[in-house]
């Protein structure tokens, strides 16, 4: 996506090998134009797979699964992170290591609101090791749902980790992709 | 707005004398077709007010911001919450005690994301005693910006904070305004 890459070349920091702050205008403070271009982009790869339920984990993916909910017309559920493994019966559970955060923390949702009849896509707003999609994937898996497919804003396609769900057949779009990055040049998959 | 007062009666859990539980439709599953109607009803009360900015605090404003900001064309910014009163000089910052989970935090956002310059719209899910909101105020006094309103999706009037910042000046609009709720029992504003 063209405004993405534009975005990302013009605001984006990479302030070491794996950390790239796009804060300016997509996960502090978010690009309201941009964000109508994501939601559109995602209904055009997804909007024939009949989805009932975006899902993705609070905070960052929120507005990128809100604007692509109303898009799509697709209800939007977030999964809440938790630091205590402490959770009771009535959620599905899984553990998600933090890549930026150094450290474990659970993620649930609610059994109430992901069903088996749910046909789930998956939002979220970085791929980069692929832990906390890992997750999602398990809790829908968890509700028996369907996952339908994949949609990321920036991918950092040298992790690998984005091709490996690939080549497990999963369906997975990003709307950015990232070959390499270093200060002053970040190069995306052509 | 209707369609709120309508969700609430349905779907709303008054779990006890101050906590309303709308999970099942506004803050983590969320009903896409509520969501449009509050960016619309947002929009219309303050779309005369020239906003640069909707203000929010993570998680569970973020939709609401973010389906304002696309209906009104202003960005969204989100403030972070954390635990730690350690944030450097790049932020400003504030501390918000939680009624839901008994402890402090502080509530950041980057200085870079709000200027002097700014018209911002405070948006949030619930005003209950209202000290996540006089905590987005001190972040917006900070930049030196303009508060031009709040807006609300559910408002606990019987706290009566509402009411206090409406006779300080501000204008503050809830989509639902409850006047009293017992279970079975949920009395909205005349």
């Amino acid at each position: 996506m063209k405004l993405m890459e534009e975005k990302i070349l013009q605001e984006g920091q990479v302030l070491s090998a794996d950390i790239l702050k796009v804060g300016s205008f997509l996960n502090q403070n978010i690009d309201i134009k941009l964000l109508a271009q994501i939601a559109d982009e995602i209904a055009r790869l997804f909007g024939d797979c009949d989805v009932t339920k975006i899902l993705t984990i609070e905070a960052s993916g929120i507005a990128i699964a809100a604007a692509a909910g109303m898009k799509m017309g697709a209800d939007v559920l977030f999964a809440k992170k938790h630091r205590t493994s402490n959770v009771d019966g009535a959620v599905y559970s899984t553990t998600v290591h933090s890549f930026t955060h150094g450290e474990d923390y659970n993620v649930v949702v609610s059994k109430d609101y992901l069903k088996s009849t749910d046909r789930v896509l998956l939002v979220d707003d970085f791929l980069a090791n692929g832990k906390a999609l890992t997750g999602l994937m398990d809790l829908v898996d968890q509700a028996g749902a369907e996952l339908v497919g994949v949609a990321i804003a920036i991918e950092k396609c040298f992790t690998g980790a984005g091709d490996k769900f690939r080549a497990q057949g999963v369906r997975l779009e990003s709307l950015a992709c990232i070959e390499s990055m270093t200060e002053g040049n970040i190069v995306f998959r052509a």
